[in-house]
């Protein structure tokens, strides 16, 4: 795991507060080098990039941040364009907004932009997501499924994601949208991955070893499946009842830690 | 455990079916002594008790119970009558239906109708409840608290129950409801119980070794603490988010059997 882990990612379970003392936005512009910054917003994966963009741009401005530019990529020839690659290689802080991570993935897997970006992370940047942009981060991403269901073989539909993130499923808005049935149904999927539900307002720091730490105001859920020693998934007609057994779960408050490696909580918290 | 499991308990998470197919009443019936059985609705727990019983008595007198009848308890002066308790002596079933599981406990709690309740489970008659009828069995019940929110210090109130569960507290509408956060604060609260979360249109049937089925057509989440080796629950002002590390989690299946002494999921399923 550590291996592709260079860099650091903040990802955050969406509707962050937006006031100059949010803790989480905070974190944003101090990972990205504080008034010395240069931040880019991505807003590929929203329909209203002005807007969405706008938005976050006053929001860094008037928390210090000098260089501070929202970009949209509208299409695949966007994802290939020489002034954008230009402004990701100059980025200290790169971030994404929120809207449908499918649009994140299908416009700008592959291509420069894409690439760029991933070097950037192995450079140090620090690569940010709210939302569906932190969905997007990990190697297969949840694109969508109902919330507040039984967890059942039908709940979820996945696709390829950045892969910024390996071994780990990220679902956001967690506990708001009620979402852990859809996180046990994937984890059941595939053991291998470990599952991560960040709350509204809450966000974690994933570090060069592949440890995150809790920010925000909520919890972060974890699903580690290792230890399963039954489930019905491959089974499952749609809408079929999951069974799941002795998975473990893990809830993790602001300050606390997460060692992605071992799938061990850090007990000395900061 | 075991001791005091002398009789049959079927607790249903809300909302089952009430066509004449449904499974559940179906198994309420065949439970009770099928044609011939005794059948006794308590209402207790609505408020609109006429309507909610006239349901119940013609569903289950169209599934072919001959005697079913129900009964009303609207101040504890009615939970001393004679009339009351000689229903329950004869009844071969007994149907808590939902509401607030407040109204069950403040009103028959610790009157001559408890005991006679509690008798009859002894003798092997059996005990349902649906929703809030659910709720009310264990030892502790949950009263109220907030679904679709981050586990946090303030999520919950608790109040004693019938105690005809032991080790375990029973949340209903599980999933549709979003309400793992407050079951996991609760098992943080004390991991010497269980936490059992019972989905709509789903129940638990618990034989008199403490095992219990899942029947219907969502799922069971049980959630254990018996490993948690990190909690700050004890210190959480109200709001606080909450941290557990390293619980259990288990999914079950209709079909799918859980073992309450042992807390294992029984592998050779039905």
């Amino acid at each position: 795991m550590g291996e592709k882990s260079k860099g650091y990612l903040l990802l955050i379970g969406g509707a962050e507060d937006k006031s100059e003392e949010s803790d989480i936005l905070r974190k944003v512009v101090s990972l990205s080098g504080e008034r010395g910054a240069c931040l880019t917003i991505l807003t590929v994966a929203t329909k209203e990039p002005e807007k969405v963009g706008e938005t976050y741009v006053k929001l860094f401005s008037r928390m210090g941040v000098k260089d501070v530019t929202a970009i949209d990529i509208k299409d695949r020839q966007d994802a290939q364009k020489d002034y954008i690659i230009e402004r990701i290689e100059k980025s200290t802080g790169i971030f994404f907004t929120g809207g449908d991570q499918l649009r994140i993935t299908s416009l700008i897997g592959g291509s420069r932009i894409y690439h760029a970006i991933c070097d950037a992370y192995k450079r140090g940047v620090i690569i940010c997501g709210t939302s569906a942009g932190a969905s997007a981060m990990s190697d297969t991403m949840i694109v969508d499924g109902d919330g507040n269901e039984s967890p059942s073989g039908s709940l979820i539909n996945m696709a390829p994601g950045l892969g910024l993130l390996e071994e780990v499923v990220v679902d956001q808005h967690f506990a708001q949208r009620g979402r852990i049935g859809r996180l046990l149904t994937v984890v059941a999927s595939n053991p291998y991955v470990l599952g991560v539900g960040i709350d509204e307002d809450t966000a974690i720091l994933v570090n060069s070893k592949a440890v995150f730490t809790v920010e925000g105001s909520g919890t972060v859920t974890v699903i580690d499946g290792s230890d399963i020693d039954y489930t019905n998934v491959s089974e499952l007609a749609p809408g079929d009842p999951l069974a799941l057994f002795n998975a473990k779960i893990h809830v993790l408050s602001p300050g606390t830690s997460f060692d992605l490696s071992s799938r061990r909580p850090v007990f000395n918290k900061t």
